[in-house]
C-alpha cells in the first residue's frame, strides 16, 4: 500500500463525539490480517431483538462476506446479533476457500457472542484475490468478544480503515414524543468509490424502536440519494457493505416517523460526504446538481457522467471554469439532452444558458468560484422535472501516486 | 493549452511515407484561429465524381460542424467535393452563431473551390463555447484553393493537431487484379477520446472506385472495431468525425473486393492505435481481450469497463499486475459474468483461473510483462462465445499535468 503521508485536506476538524447506542458493544483487535502495528478488526455486538437493515453492492463478482450477508439479512430474530469487520484483505475473488473463510468466522463469532450464526454479519476489506488469513481473526476473537465496550465505537472507525486517511463518524438525535432516540454511524472508504456504493463499509446504529420492514425501507430508500449518489473514480468495489441496525433499547417506537427518518438521512448523507472527503488525492469537494431532466433517472445519468468524467474531475483540480466539459459530458451520457436549453452554473455563477455562453458570464466570477474548497456544478436541462444530486471530488496527482502503488 | 513539452514515447519512428492519391489536393495555412506560428488549416479538395462516406460522434451535444457532415454525408454526386478542417476552436456549443459560421465556411469553400455547398465537409477541433473567428478561415480560403498540392496531406497532419504530440498517417495498397490501389490517411486525437469516437479527426482517401452505399457499409463495419474500440479516458468529444473519400481516378472498382475492405481495415486500426498511443500522459498501450462472453456485445461491455477502470489505468502506469481490480471492473460492467469461471492473463501469464489466482502464478512474471511498453490483459467469462478487443493507455502524472490546465 501506498504510504498515505497526510490527512485528506477536505477532513473535518475532529473526529465527532458519538453516543453510546444502548444495546451496541464495540471492540477492536490488531490481528495481523495484512498491517503491523494497527488494529484491524472490529466486532459490534448487537442486543436480543435487534433489527438489521443493509443494502449491499451489486458487483457481479461480489465478495463472498456479501454473498453471505445479503442471504442472511431480512431475518426477523429475538435473539441478538454481530458484525465482525476486518481491514486488509477484502476476500474477495478467492474462490471457495473464501466462502469457508466466512463459514469459518461467522461459527467462531456466533460460539463466542453466544447469537445464532445467521445473525453474525462480516465484512472484509482491501487487497483482491488473496486468501484471507482466517485462523489470525479467530484468535482474535474470544478477546474481542470478552472486552467489548460501549464506548468503543470511536476505535472500531479506526479499525476499519484502509487507504482512509481520518476516520469516519456521524451521530444524530431525535426528539419522539417527547424522548430521544440516538443515532451513531462509522464508515470507512477513500477510493474505487462509485454507484452501486464503494470500497465503502457503513455500520449505523441506534435505539430506536423499528420493524425489520420498515427499517430496511427507509435504508433502502436514503441510500439511493446517499451511498449510491457519490463516485470518486467511477469504479465499483466488489465489498461495498451498508448495516444499520436498530436495538430497540430505547423502547421508542418510530415505525413511520418523519423525524427519525430524516434525521437518518441527514446521518446517511453526511457519512457519503466524508467518504467522498477522503477520496484519494481529493482537493475539492464537488456537488453535481441537475434539475430540468426528462426524468429522475436521465438527472442522476447525467449526474454521474459530469462526476466520473476525467476531463472534468481535472479541470476541477487546476481551479478551470472549464464548462465546455460539462457540455461534453452531458452529450456523451445518453440520457436526453438539447443543447439550445442547457444552462450551466458554476456555484452562483451562470456560465451558459440555452445553448450558448451566458451573456452576463464573467470568466472572473467564474474562476473565482472554482478557487474554493466546495465547488458546485449546476446543470438545468429544460426538458422536464427531473432532478438529482451527487458528489465527487476531483482528479489530482495525489490519485495516481496513490494509486499507481497500491499493492506494493 | 498546457505546453506539450516532449512526443509521446509510445509514438512511431517517423510520420510514414504516405502516397499521393490521384483525384485529391492538400493545402493548409496559419490562419490564426487561436493558436500563432502555426498551421490550423487545412484544405482537402476531391476530384469529381469522388464518393464520400463517413462516421461521427453520437454525442447529443454534437457540434454544428458534425450535424451539418451527417445532412450531407451519403448523396452521389458526379461534382467535385472538398473538405475544410481547423483547429484551435471546436465551433461547439455555439448556439446559432455556430451554425452561421459553417454557413460562411462551406460557402466560401464552396465559391473557391467551385463545387457545390452541399459537397463541402468540415471539421472543427479545439476549445468548446467559444465563437469560431469564421472570418480568420474565410480570409485564408482564396490562397488555400489555390495553392493546393497533391503531395501535401504530411503538412494537413500537421495542421488538424490540437494537443497531440505528433502528426498521424498511415498508408496501404491493394492488387486488384494486376492494378494498384492506394489508400492513404490522417488523423488527430489524445484525449477526451472514447467510443462513440474521440476528440478524433480522421479524414482517409483512396484512389479506388467504389459505390457510395457500399463504401459507406464497410466504413461503418470497420470503424465499430477500430474508432469505436479505443479509448483513453472515457470522455466523448462533441466533434468527431471520420470521413472516407474515393476519388475513382485510379479506375479500379473494388466493391465487395474483400482485399479492399482488410487493407482499409487495417489501415484504420493502424490511425487508431496511433490516437490511443498518443493518448495524454500515456506510457503504456495497452491491449484488452475478452473472450468467452454471452455475447460480443457484453464482451466489448467489459472490454471497456477495464480500458476505463482509472484503477486499472493507474496499475499499468504503476507498473502492477493488479488482476483484482480487473475482476471489479467485471464486476462492475453490468454485463454477464460468473466470478468462478473468470480466467484473466496478462499478457502470456495466466494469473487467474475458474475464479481464483492461478495455481502456476508468477507475481514475478506478471510483474515483467507489466514493466514492457506493450500490455495486454485477457480475460475468458467461460459463459459463451462473446468476443472484443479494444485498446487504450495508462492513467499517469501526465494527463492530470495537461488536462488540470488546458484552457488557461
Amino acid at each position: 500500500m501506498a504510504k498515505i503521508t497526510s490527512v485528506s485536506p477536505l477532513a473535518p476538524e475532529k473526529f465527532p463525539d458519538l453516543p453510546v447506542i444502548d444495546g451496541v458493544r464495540f471492540a477492536t483487535a490488531a490481528a495481523g490480517v495484512k498491517y503491523q502495528d494497527r488494529t484491524d478488526v472490529m466486532l459490534a455486538t448487537l442486543a436480543p431483538g435487534s433489527v438489521v437493515a443493509g443494502a449491499f453492492t451489486r458487483s457481479a463478482t461480489r465478495s463472498a462476506p456479501v454473498l453471505d450477508c445479503q442471504a442472511k439479512l431480512g431475518k426477523v430474530s429475538d435473539e441478538g446479533a454481530a458484525i465482525l469487520v476486518n481491514s486488509g484483505n477484502a476476500n474477495a475473488f478467492t474462490g471457495k476457500s473464501g466462502t469457508t473463510s466466512v463459514e469459518v468466522i461467522t461459527a467462531s463469532v456466533a460460539q463466542e457472542c453466544g447469537v445464532p450464526q445467521d445473525r453474525v454479519f462480516t465484512s472484509s476489506t482491501g487487497v483482491i484475490g488473496e486468501p484471507l488469513p482466517h485462523d489470525r481473526i479467530v484468535a482474535a476473537l474470544h478477546t474481542l468478544a470478552h472486552d467489548s465496550d460501549a464506548g468503543g465505537i470511536a476505535a472500531a472507525a479506526k479499525a476499519i480503515m484502509t487507504t482512509d486517511t481520518f476516520p469516519k463518524g456521524a451521530a444524530a438525535q431525535v426528539n419522539v414524543d417527547g424522548k430521544t432516540v440516538n443515532i451513531a454511524g462509522i464508515a470507512k472508504g477513500s477510493g474505487m468509490i462509485a454507484p452501486d456504493m464503494a470500497t465503502m463499509l457503513v455500520y449505523i446504529f441506534t435505539d430506536a424502536k423499528i420493524g425489520q420492514d420498515a427499517l430496511q425501507s427507509i435504508v433502502s430508500k436514503h441510500n439511493e440519494v446517499t451511498f449510491n449518489s457519490i463516485t470518486v473514480d467511477s469504479d465499483t468495489s466488489t465489498s461495498d457493505s451498508l448495516i444499520v441496525a436498530a436495538t430497540g433499547e430505547s423502547g421508542v417506537a418510530v415505525d413511520g416517523h418523519a423525524g427519525f427518518s430524516d434525521a437518518l438521512h441527514g446521518l446517511m448523507r453526511d457519512l457519503a460526504h466524508q467518504v467522498v472527503k477522503d477520496g484519494e488525492g481529493a482537493t475539492k469537494f464537488v456537488e453535481v446538481q441537475i434539475t430540468g431532466a426528462a426524468s429522475d433517472r436521465d438527472a442522476k445519468t447525467h449526474a454521474m457522467a459530469i462526476a466520473n468524467s476525467p476531463l472534468i474531475k481535472t479541470a476541477i483540480a487546476g481551479e478551470d471554469p472549464n464548462w465546455g466539459r460539462v457540455v461534453m459530458a452531458i452529450g456523451k451520457s445518453g440520457a436526453q439532452a438539447d443543447r439550445d436549453l442547457l444552462s450551466i452554473r458554476f456555484g452562483d455563477v451562470e456560465v451558459a444558458k440555452d445553448g450558448w455562453r451566458s451573456e452576463a458570464y464573467s470568466e472572473e466570477a467564474a474562476a473565482a468560484h472554482m478557487k474554493g474548497q466546495n465547488i458546485v456544478i449546476a446543470v438545468d436541462l429544460g426538458l422536464g422535472g427531473g432532478h438529482a444530486t451527487v458528489w465527487t471530488c476531483d482528479l489530482t496527482h495525489g490519485y495516481i501516486a496513490i494509486n499507481a502503488d497500491y499493492r506494493s
